[in-house]
């Protein structure tokens, strides 16, 4: 071992878009040979904003799971887990429930702006006030040291340090204080009509598109509006398609750039390229994920293996806490 | 079986008082035979007020579980357990979380009350604000039909009560809604100061004082301030002995208030009377934990066969729970 443990999740949202997986999922594949990984379906968060309808939450697992590995999540070197199957978070939870003060999750930055966003959906209940520390207890289970998350969540990981910091205090050090892993290479998609990539907005590119649906939805993008005729120059800057461009085409782009602003190519050949790059890189992804949905029970015996492993390991260190805490 | 099931619960508070045997325990041992009961020792409840200090835990939960045997409680007819042995408990507790709105625990009537009380002591915790949740969890992990309780606990179930509906509502009809079993047969004896019987006070006398001890705290016990001379006729309705003897001498008692009114025996011939009276009841229970002493490893034995019990009903409820969550 002896390499640093991390641990990460995702709420299981289903398929996973093209945000997602340049947001983050790429960056978890990447570390895979430096860290020791855990990677969970947080299923249970998913019920502090979604415990009014559940009724998706099995199949989006299992679809975001074969994104995981369509990806390169190798359940070989990672521990891939489904929270809601290590009880052993629970029970954490509950133990650092009672040393963390109120004031701490009231205070909580990213608290009160999702109750604001999430008006109207009735979510003012003790788990959702709570979800810090559970987010603490997934972390800490596995004495992660390093949790790679968006900027969105460093006040959560904040909080994760400080409940390790008062456990150790309290009782005897047990834990480390995990650090944040801003994640690398984040590279910020927009959606098809340059607006955040989001399902709400219908907007997004699947990492699991068709190669026929990715020519389809990049037909859709938004270009300058500006460039009405052909032979009008073109501004790259406010184009959507240039922005995957640079993400698709990298060695490509002075070229494209010269091509757009110089009127050489027009905007439907332009994204003719982009759906080819897009293409390229989804295609082994594909490939790989109709291989993984030829075997049904695969997801199923992945995440059995994954919680077995991490059980044995969240295990000892509920063992350690229990002792610590003479209880 | 068939019998009404129950759920009821004690702090590891350690060797219990008189107080605690007449105002609850031995209302415990007499449901018995009619309910199918479940006691436990909620370990993890004492953390919400008591995290600071966890020393004695263990060596408390000890000596009460003989104090409950010794009283009378069969663990062949009883489930006897420690809470955090049964790990099906926090994960309810984090189930319930989710659906519990903030406002019923911040509204809860004993909420701020114990604020008040315990004002210095930093327990302005979230787990502190959740203690009704895992109260319900408790309950609900073995559907309890009935819950004895003490009536300031009566919020408590009603909270339970709020919680089983709620979930029945949103997802399906798996949970009773408990009914509150004011404890029969409720005897408030007064500790040997005349107020209330309590640890800090030091105005406790122990299920288990030896018949010397007994002897002793009688014999410090307040009487009438009126009685000066032992020839001056006494008021029994402000005595403590005499309270005492409402319950422990309950056939003799017109004897005895005629005896003090018409000053013809002493306090010092009183108070005999009463710890003879007082022994008589406790010497049963001294011997039977003179007996379950001798056995060092039976009272871990008895909670690991009452955790098994106890994790084959509750496993079965939060398979119920999973599957009606749809998670």
């Amino acid at each position: 071992m002896g390499k640093p443990r991390v641990f990460s999740g995702m709420r299981p949202t289903g398929r996973l878009q093209l945000g997602n997986y340049f947001g983050a999922l790429k960056s978890w594949v990447d570390m895979q040979d430096d860290y020791e990984c855990y990677f969970g379906v947080v299923d249970w968060h998913a019920l502090t904003t979604g415990y009014e309808d559940t009724s998706e939450i099995r199949e989006n697992t299992r679809e975001m799971v074969i994104d995981w590995l369509s990806a390169g999540l190798d359940p070989e070197k990672s521990v891939i887990i489904r929270q809601s199957d290590i009880k052993e978070h629970a029970e954490l939870q509950l133990l650092f429930s009672m040393i963390t003060p109120l004031g701490w999750l009231e205070r909580c930055p990213t608290y009160k702006e999702q109750l604001h966003q999430l008006e109207g959906r009735d979510i003012m209940t003790y788990g959702f006030l709570g979800y810090p520390v559970l987010m603490a207890a997934d972390i800490l289970a596995y004495k992660a040291e390093a949790v790679p998350v968006g900027e969105d969540q460093l006040p959560h990981v904040e909080l994760t340090r400080e409940i390790a910091r008062r456990f150790n205090f309290l009782y005897k050090p047990v834990f480390p204080e995990p650090q944040a892993l801003l994640n690398r290479d984040v590279t910020l998609l927009p959606g098809i009509d340059g607006r955040k990539m989001s399902k709400s907005y219908g907007n997004y590119i699947l990492m699991s598109a068709e190669a026929k649906d990715v020519e389809e939805r990049v037909g859709m993008m938004v270009t300058d509006p500006e460039r009405i005729r052909r032979t009008d120059p073109g501004h790259p800057d406010v184009c959507t398609v240039y922005a995957f461009h640079k993400v698709f085409s990298k060695d490509e782009l002075p070229q494209i750039e010269a091509d757009c602003t110089g009127a050489r190519v027009g905007c439907v050949e332009c994204k003719r390229r982009l759906a080819r790059a897009l293409n390229q890189v989804l295609e082994p992804i594909r490939e790989k994920r109709r291989a993984l949905m030829a075997n049904p029970d695969l997801v199923e015996d992945i995440l059995r293996d994954g919680a077995r492993k991490a059980r044995a390991v969240a295990g000892r260190t509920l063992e350690e806490v229990r002792s610590a805490m003479r209880i």
